[in-house]
């Protein structure tokens, strides 16, 4: 089995799982309680969001523990203060396409048109525009500047894409956000200017550093770094006001009450630690195994070809059906994907490929490879043997269906 | 150590662990994906649905997975879908008293007044109105009767207290709301009316059904039943229509998006059906010990006198400080509480024994004590010793210091 499917799923790390352990069992206080032994599960919860925090040069203060990524999106883009704000989320049912809710007025928020669907539909309740990119997958910064009217609140742009590995250029886009602040300022415009970015997919791949990036706000999560599913967080800088996702017990200062999940918090710490320890090695790794693939694999195109993170490769092979490879490959035991496995799973075409400029032929004919730790490299070169294989028998069939076909009629 | 606050969390049951496990390791897999194995992952998921819709008596389709109780009711309550609906969440850090929001208007929604604070501070957000309690502790069902006006568009009332343990009569409830139902419809007031109950410290000492209680949504908890943390589900009968928790990648019927917490679920179904299996025995168990507790103890008044969980036990030490014993009986190694505890960890006086009409100086005095797996019959003489000794020497001291008091004035 070759699993290269890292970005839609990671195991949980035997170390990370054997952390979480005790708070299963004899550590399972709840930390509100009163009592001591509750009081110590309480300080080893605090710690672990500090580890957490550390990990992005934040303070435990900062961070807001969530279920996940898709929650901390929605929780971040709650930043936006607008009459907007309020309208309510379209039903369940009409999960159609993202279209323009502006009706003429200025839009109180920008957002990458290759994020994730969590930012995307959050982005519409909140009267949101998107933001262009060029054919490489990176933020058409000239249409930036354009959209940033005085309406604008917040600007949302994922640090690594999902499906393609394309890494932002945050600290580029903060530089300009200060500007235009700086100007609105100048100006007397006194409406909030803020940065959001889910750094979901690079935690471990980038050394992310809130300051360095200059984001005001950014999501995470455990089950994309070998911790467990269900835990996310969001880094909010101090001051930034956002509406709670759920009240009750008050807990993570009134944004999401609820008992805490103290084992998913733990083992979201211990992740972190693990892959901040092994940052430059598993670059190191992914690089070359990325250098592998593209080496030994034959007669693909490389969509994903510069700024992205080591261990995404993506590729078409245009004019074949990359759902039928995935099938294929999957009887060769070689797990891929097409693309975002929500959005596989709804059989919907890539939002992402389509805007970098991909033909419909093109997407079909995609597969995302994301490499990870359950890996080796004896995996890579057997999974390009298996690809090449399964990539050459599907040309020999549909060529032999044109040779049979013209030979029929 | 004996642990007398399984109302405030559980243990993961050793069992429940076991089969969770798989799902850190081989089958991680994200259930949306395309090939075999998360697709297996993905049936699994959708078996342990139904596992926790079998518990109450419904349907997989029915039940939207979420992080826990608290999001639950959140959800719950969104089913409100008057203007109220859209009032923002008042700033967390406003966490004050849930005070009368209505000014003249008709309240949409009825609410218990001894609800969780998940509910009630939600209920503060759509117009709630409460209804009051018998001394008992009981919903007072002529109060409810009279403010069931035809604004109301759902009542929520809890299964079971989370303070006292006390058992609503949600059948009768239920009866009362298809009358008015029915009375609705002669007169042609169409506004939907809906029955809410909070049943997540019931679900493992009642046989809880949802046809039987005639309840349209339903919150159940991982965490209390010997599960883990950080699950929790709705019970939504069809047609019921709801805001989502967040939008994304249309998970749970587009109601709460983001990628499953698998080994969560699976837990928890697992949890439901150990649950399930040892009802009847649990419940003899701990009346047997309640029996025990109340024969033991001395000098208490007790306050939840019937109509309670059978693992409930709330005492009143009139003149005593509770939340000092709490501390001198941690010493000894027994640990109980004095309410709930997200409450009791802001210092705040219970609501709950407020409504039931206890004086300031009783609510102070009060214990609440919950039995649970963790405990044999063997530690509940050792409690009922350890809390006698414990009382009569802060009874002692008090009067030590009345009559140091009385001679040195």
């Amino acid at each position: 089995m070759i699993y290269l499917d890292h970005a839609a799923a990671t195991p949980v790390d035997a170390r990370v799982l054997r952390a979480m352990e005790p708070y299963f069992g004899e550590k399972f206080y709840n930390p509100s309680a009163a009592y001591l032994p509750a009081k110590e599960v309480a300080a080893d919860y605090e710690a672990a969001k500090g580890t957490i925090a550390h990990a992005i040069g934040a303070k435990g203060a900062d961070i807001v523990i969530t279920a996940g990524a898709t929650e901390a999106n929605n929780l971040a883009l709650s930043a936006v203060s607008l009459d907007g704000s309020c309208r309510p989320f379209s039903s369940p049912t009409s999960q159609g396409s993202v279209g323009d809710p502006l009706h003429g007025r200025h839009p109180s928020m920008l957002y990458l048109v290759t994020e994730h669907d969590s930012v995307r539909r959050v982005a519409e309740r909140y009267g949101g525009q998107g933001i262009e990119v060029l054919p490489n997958g990176m933020i058409n910064m000239e249409d930036l500047r354009g959209k940033l009217s005085d309406e604008v609140e917040l600007v949302s742009v994922s640090l690594a894409n999902n499906e393609l590995g394309v890494i932002q250029p945050l600290a580029e886009i903060a530089a300009l956000i200060r500007e235009v602040r700086l100007d609105r300022m100048r100006r007397g415009v006194r409406r909030q200017l803020l940065l959001h970015s889910d750094a979901s997919q690079a935690l471990n791949l980038l050394d992310v550093n809130v300051a360095r990036l200059g984001v005001d706000l950014m999501t995470m999560n455990a089950a994309k770094v070998y911790g467990p599913k269900g835990v996310g967080a969001l880094y909010v800088a101090h001051g930034v006001r956002l509406k709670p996702v759920s009240v009750g017990g008050g807990q993570e200062n009134g944004l999401r009450a609820g008992t805490e999940n103290v084992p998913g918090v733990i083992g979201f710490a211990r992740a972190l630690e693990l892959a901040h320890e092994h940052l430059n090695g598993n670059r190191k790794k992914y690089a070359e195994w990325r250098r592998i693939l593209l080496s030994e694999l034959e007669g693909y195109e490389l969509i994903n070809r510069k700024h992205c993170l080591d261990n995404f490769v993506v590729l078409c092979y245009n004019g074949i059906d990359a759902e039928r490879l995935v099938f294929l490959l999957e009887e060769r035991g070689v797990y891929v994907a097409t693309g975002a496995a929500c959005a596989a799973s709804k059989g919907v075409r890539s939002h992402v490929l389509a805007a970098i400029g991909l033909s419909d032929s093109q997407i079909a004919g995609s597969l995302r490879l994301t490499l990870g730790e359950t890996n080796d490299e004896a995996q890579i070169h057997e999974a390009a043997r298996v690809i090449n294989d399964v990539v050459k028998a599907e040309w020999d069939r549909l060529s032999g269906i044109k040779a049979s076909h013209s030979w029929f009629f």
